[in-house]
């Protein structure tokens, strides 16, 4: 028997709304398979917990929550609290502090009518973004100075080490590999006369120990183009912090929306756990109204089955998820449905074990 | 009589081919226009030039084209001459010497069978990004340290200062105001805690003195979802340089591609030059086959006689490149045609003066 502990991080606006649905799903496989246990214990973090506290997870948050199998986190971010302190005192700090320097970003039509791109098929948008999610231009690093006068000048540094730079881009060497998949690196050479030269370097260095491994390198400026004009270009994308921001957005974007995008921060050595997350924000406007799409965060708990090596359930949930999207009466109000978001997890159950 | 001196730099690859015919469109201007003359003379500099002479332009280069009233620039870049130097030694250079930080991209849908997105209309896809120009995260700032160590470490520092953080959003405003748009300010403060925390607060504080422009503020991975979900949000867009860059290709992903996406580089003030640039690259792979797309550059021209005044010209060019996408069949072989890059020219000047 398999036991998975794992912390609950709910957050802000819909975030509990969300998780709620993914620990139903959790609970429902556990009953369903007598091999995996899981224990959830929930931590209270985020804005709220800011406004009270005046901090966004206690001091010793870190040391809680690194004997957990894995966090599964809701939204940050609430109005009352300025995003850079909410983001990077919580969800960025996670990220960094346990080295999950891999960010896992599945982009993946999961029904043709979703897109709002013409005529492509689920074949056509299929591909797995892997973005740096520990260092660069999330550094942090940065000075403010002459603060309101007329020389008032900002910096903001994007960091990239060798030892960052090289791990994540061997990752996603490595997966294009056992794949046998094509690899496109995605920079901005031209322009980032230090950080995207290096990256690029390395991407090629790197690449002399996979001549079996087909690659790309493309500009982040026609990489977002492509994305839109012609995604079938791509298999495994690896990219920097930034740009796999945005370019897993403009993925969210071409396949159904920000309801459906999920992904995995990811410390491969699994010194430190590892936070499955739906990508959505807190959505303030429809919080606490029951209309959230908790899709995303269901998607999150197969990515969590995946890491924890239980690929059958995560595949199960996946083609799952597919079912229910082929009824669109079943689905969140912002998916065109009349569902409630306890419906749709319902329902998901539902079809799981159909 | 008006004279307008233009400097052109055709550059590498199609950069040549689309530049002439741009001219040619100018030139037949001339002619049906007795109160307007052109001087041209051309600059041979590019990624040739480069390799004959280790240079991308002339040292005095800067000095040689201050005294045009515009440069015409066809695209820069070739296999052989690292793209960091071809385009921070040329491109890059001109903008940054020449203070043209105002860069003004068009989105507009010219014809719905060119949108890759679904039941998007004319109307639904019509704005303007107005993109810092002359710094921010194209500083060209950095360092790198260890090279080729294990601890080796590169940096890149966006430059973000008050006058010109201040100028380009006041620029927008002032453009918001004077066409009755919204603005739209696309940063990322939640991640980057300097400089995007200081871009907000700019955007807010100048908001301050136009309380009849209405705003929105968005992170750019959610304006980059937008772009492809709900072009129709967007009326003026003003943004950092790199993210003016990604937006804006993602811009011409959804109006038909880089064949028709054309850039203003202003130096509003007109102390120095600005210039006029189709935004595809230089295209080696049909370089000289005398099929590259035209019509970006011949925008170019029409937001170039914009700024010299001549707005009934540049209107009229624009609104001819609308006639002539109504035609397949007389289009490059890119737009699903046959003809080549001088067709097109000559059937666009024709159809001007039909
Ligand atoms: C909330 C924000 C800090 C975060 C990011 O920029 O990484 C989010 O957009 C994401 O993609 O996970
Ligand atoms: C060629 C490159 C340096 C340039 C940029 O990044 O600004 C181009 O992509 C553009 O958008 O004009």
């Amino acid at each position: 028997m398999k036991q998975f502990n794992i912390a609950l991080i709910p957050g802000d606006g819909i975030g509990s709304e969300v998780v709620a649905e993914g620990v139903k799903v959790l609970k429902a496989i556990e009953k369903a398979d007598s091999n995996i246990a899981f224990s959830f214990t929930e931590f209270p973090w985020g804005c709220e917990y800011y406004l009270k506290y005046g901090k966004m997870m206690d001091e010793d948050g870190i040391d809680q929550l690194k004997n957990y199998d894995a966090i599964y986190l809701g939204a940050v971010g609430y109005p009352g609290v300025p995003d850079h302190i909410s983001l990077r005192d919580l969800l960025i700090k996670i990220r960094k502090e346990f080295d999950q320097y891999v960010n896992l970003r599945p982009v993946t039509l999961l029904n043709p009518t979703l897109t709002p791109l013409k005529s492509k098929a689920e074949r056509d948008i299929d591909f797995l973004v892997i973005r740096e999610n520990s260092e660069g231009e999330y550094a942090g690093a940065g000075d403010w100075l002459y603060k309101g006068k007329p020389e008032e000048v900002v910096l903001q540094t994007g960091v990239f080490s060798r030892k960052g730079t090289e791990r994540i881009i061997r990752y996603a060497y490595e997966e294009a590999r056992k794949l046998k998949k094509t690899l496109t690196s995605v920079s901005k050479g031209n322009a980032l006369n230090y950080s995207m030269v290096f990256w690029d370097e390395v991407f090629e260095e790197i690449g002399k120990e996979y001549p079996d491994v087909k690659t790309y390198s493309y500009l982040v400026d026609a990489a977002s183009l492509y994305f839109v004009a012609e995604p079938e270009r791509f298999e495994i994308v690896v990219t920097s912090n930034l740009f796999g921001d945005i370019l897993t957005d403009i993925g969210a974007a071409i396949t159904g929306g920000m309801g459906l995008a999920t992904g995995a921060n990811i410390n491969p050595e699994k010194e430190f756990p590892s936070m499955f997350e739906p990508v959505h924000g807190s959505a303030p406007d429809i919080a606490g109204e029951g209309k959230a799409n908790p899709i995303a965060a269901i998607w999150s708990v197969s990515q969590m089955l995946d890491f924890f090596g239980e690929e059958a359930w995560g595949k199960a949930i996946l083609s799952t998820i597919r079912e229910l999207l082929m009824d669109t009466k079943a689905l969140t109000p912002d998916m065109g449905g009349k569902g409630s978001t306890k419906d749709v997890g319902d329902i998901f159950i539902e079809l799981l074990f159909a």
